[in-house]
């Protein structure tokens, strides 16, 4: 019997209290319930109070997160023990961006100087680029391309994309998909003298980044000659050898510990297209910021500490009222990549189905997680999130300010998204659909037949994430937010969050195909329908 | 009592009854499996045979469409009556793409000839902003900016995106979000003197489109004078005299009837950003494509009809089987928008909780739609597809034939798609991954201990789109197949899917906000958490 289990039939009754009390009641009844239900840390606040919970189920929740161990689960991922038991590794990313007196150990010894260094070298670099102090064999880069994917992409990726008022410098662009289209529309109009190759991969053996590497690399090499290829590529590897061997000059080779998982590697020299756009000032902020996080993370009490009480509400929306998704909604148009990116770190990490034992888990463990940014997503699917027949939670990310100096744009964003986690949460009953249409002058029977469709259940779960501005450091807080809430979820669910062999499988079936799919000629042992497959695919290129 | 409900027992017993069977055993005991449960048109293959599906299960569901009238629904779509019940409006979309001999009535008047006319005038003017003929008061248009949201943004900018092989002439951007970080990154380096600006929206009142065309024409006058915002301005709505009102001059006005729902008017003017990308003669072929399907749709039996299949096996899913969410997973990286354009199609027309008559449904209605393109997913999401708690249907889509002369790129995009469907279908079970990991030579203990992770339950179902390769006339099927897909479903739910009354309440309550969020000082009887989050975001500002 697992805590979760046991705190269940516990968890089952408070919610059986709670259904029937609607959230309008709620704040009728408690004029203190924002103070109650709002945690803050780093400038960051996050308000739960329009969450179908109250103060003893809460406690109920706090206690669960206490009976599975988060608080010694927590010390043992810090003090550099090998939480990720199938791969017999630490998990450390937070020593990415510890402080300056900070020690972590592994295996009894002190990572941290190699960390360090790493990362000196790492901004330097991306300063020299930045600077034009290293160029191509026309001149300074002006263009940077990064090659990598998962991990070694939508970090870095998002986090640029959410930093843009940040850039100076190069431009910056990422090549992930193995489809030709992506490197192709990439390269296209740039000049291969001043652009810069990037080749990320925790192995340097992902299949994807290593045909993207290569393309570049004859596209480099046919337009300058062999010789010029080692000034227009660097790498960042865990795999040192491997990336000599492709031709990465040792100071453009850059490393990483595989106490680092590749989505949690954004910190890591995986960072540097990142440095290169937003510099090794902005760089080392983005980092203060996740530290900030991750000081709040171990040193809160758990009922006012924000990745546990997100965690917590996760745990509270999937295994108490078997919700099943989970919408991410920045109102931020700069993030617009953050849901993609919590996609990886979210059910890449938790998408389990056994425990840490092996054996096969009895709840349900992570949602499907999506999101676009607000205001976009009014207009597209918010419609079902208002009215469908599932209850989608909600986290709605907010800035007070804007960084454009159109104040009158930001209002409404703001007011927008306010408005939202109002709306879910206030609904609007047939009464007051009916009233609103008579004060329209609308007649009787038509209001009758159109009032029904205007009713909105409300009642629906949201949380809202506000914050002054997002700055690197703040990227970098809420980042960590997640990782840790992702974390917290996944030792209450006691599986490990850190681990990915559910994307073996696909690999290896693939690498059987790809001849295959060439010839046309399928291996006879594979099912019909894939056999047919490659068939009809040949068939077509043949017309 | 609905179709769906008398249906539900009988396809329940086919569950019970095919529940026992793995789809490993399915495609041993038939080798026809596949070309049973293939259907094709217009080039376009549809393999649903890796669905947890027989012969039985399939009648039922076909019968099931029938019983629900969708035949009776689909001839009152096209015969153009009110279909779309709360707002007293016909659904043509399809007129927009018609052939030439093609009739549409809306209310006993043939809505033809004026579709056409627009469509002519606009792809005229298309051509001209591309061929240069038309220009700024600086010479021909380098720049185009679409100024749109919801359906007047995500189906053209998604199309657009996905026909980069076919662009010519200036560059083509879109502006959607009211965040100014979404104009403002926009407009930073454009030269007004040659940049031209396309407001669309239906109804030509859209807070976050006229924000943002207020932002743009002031940017255009600022740089050029009040006397150059005619030359940079066009429109696309159903409201002609708003549109007269911004100063849009006549010509560069471009109407559509109100036959045309929002996330459908990419046929229509609406195109025009893609038109200037694409050219007339692209258009033209996506018009086409979109066409055949709705020919096939129309009148291929239903059992071999691919919207009408692929709406069965969402209501499979849904209602029988109670998967909450959908993947949609193109391995084509200029689909990467796809996913988020489909979000609305379906999560917007299906996402709803009451029935054509008001009443409550007692059943499920629209599941989660989300998705990123393949390769990329598989390094993210992807691990909870395979080896989650819950079973989320997929559908693949890629192209035989790659158009971007990289063919190990396309072997390799190609190879890991199939074989995705493959590892879903096909599991691993543990007397699998044990037998691996003995041949691996690892010892029996680690082997105890880790082989559980390396399980896939397999079983998991999946349909494939294949088609030759991703042209205009290629997704112009694609979309109206999906678009097809969502109206059967949305009749076996007997809701209407063309309304959407669940974006108001928000819209309503962030009008009521805007000037509180300016002042920071809300509304005495707004509630609790409203209120503070107000309060807080001025003292953040403040600081």
């Amino acid at each position: 019997m697992t805590a979760l289990e046991d705190a269940l039939p516990g968890l089952l009754g408070h919610r059986d209290r709670i259904a029937p009390v609607s959230m309008r009641e709620m704040f009728r009844g408690d004029s203190g319930r924002f103070e109650r239900f709002t945690a803050r840390s780093g400038g960051l606040l996050l308000d739960y109070s329009k969450n179908r919970l109250d103060a003893d189920a809460l406690a109920a929740l706090v206690r669960l997160a206490e009976a599975a161990g988060v608080p010694e689960r927590r010390a043992a991922m810090f003090g550099g023990e090998a939480i990720n038991g199938t791969e017999n590794r630490a998990v450390l990313h937070t020593a990415l961006r510890a402080g300056p007196d900070a020690v972590a150990t592994v295996s009894g010894e002190d990572v941290m100087p190699g960390i360090r260094a790493e990362l000196d070298r790492m901004l330097a670099y991306a300063e020299a680029v930045r600077t034009g102090a290293i160029g191509g064999v026309s001149g300074g880069f002006t263009d940077v391309v990064n090659i990598g994917i998962g991990g070694s992409d939508l970090g870095p990726a998002m986090a640029t994309r959410a930093l843009r008022p940040y850039w100076a410098g190069p431009r910056v662009h990422f090549v992930s998909n193995v489809d030709g289209a992506h490197i192709a529309d990439t390269l296209r109009g740039l000049e291969p003298g001043t652009t810069l190759f990037l080749v990320a991969s925790k192995t340097f053996t992902t299949t994807e980044t290593m045909t993207n590497a290569a393309t570049a690399r004859r596209w480099v090499a046919d337009a300058l000659g062999e010789a010029a290829v080692g000034r227009h590529f660097a790498a960042m590897s865990t795999a040192q050898k491997r990336m000599a061997d492709f031709g990465i000059e040792r100071a453009r080779a850059f490393g990483f510990g595989d106490f680092v998982g590749g989505r949690y590697s954004l910190w890591s020299t995986i960072g540097l297209p990142l440095a290169i756009a937003i510099g090794a000032d902005g760089f080392r902020a983005l980092l203060r910021g996740a530290n900030e996080m991750d000081r709040h993370f171990v040193d809160a009490p758990l009922g006012h500490n924000l990745p546990v009480l997100m965690a917590l509400l996760g745990i509270w929306h999937r295994n108490v009222w078997g919700y099943a998704a989970h919408a991410v909604l920045p109102y931020d148009q700069r993030l617009d990549r953050f849901a993609a990116y919590l996609q990886q770190l979210d059910m890449e990490s938790n998408g389990k189905r056994v425990t840490t034992d092996g054996s096969v888990v009895r709840w349900a463990t992570g949602p499907v997680v999506f999101g676009e940014p607000g205001t976009n997503g009014q207009h597209a699917f918010y419609q079902l999130i208002h009215q469908g027949t599932d209850v989608i939670p909600t986290d709605f990310l907010v800035a007070a300010e804007g960084q454009d100096d159109l104040p009158e744009h930001h209002a409404q964003l703001l007011a927008s998204c306010l408005a939202q986690s109002e709306a879910l949460m206030w609904g609007k009953t047939l009464a007051e659909a009916e009233a609103e249409l008579i004060a329209a002058g609308m007649a009787p029977e038509a209001i009758a037949k159109l009032a029904p469709h205007k009713v909105f259940p409300g009642n629906r779960p949201s949380s809202t994430l506000l914050y002054p501005r997002l700055d690197p450091a703040m990227l970098g807080q809420l980042i960590a937010l997640y990782e840790h809430r992702v974390f917290v979820e996944g030792v209450i669910w006691n599986i490990n969050s850190f681990d990915q062999w559910g994307v073996e499988l696909g690999k290896q079936l693939a690498a059987g195909l790809v001849g295959a799919v060439q010839t046309g000629d399928p291996p006879e042992e594979r099912d019909g329908s894939t056999k047919a497959l490659i068939r009809a695919a040949a068939a077509m290129r043949a017309r």
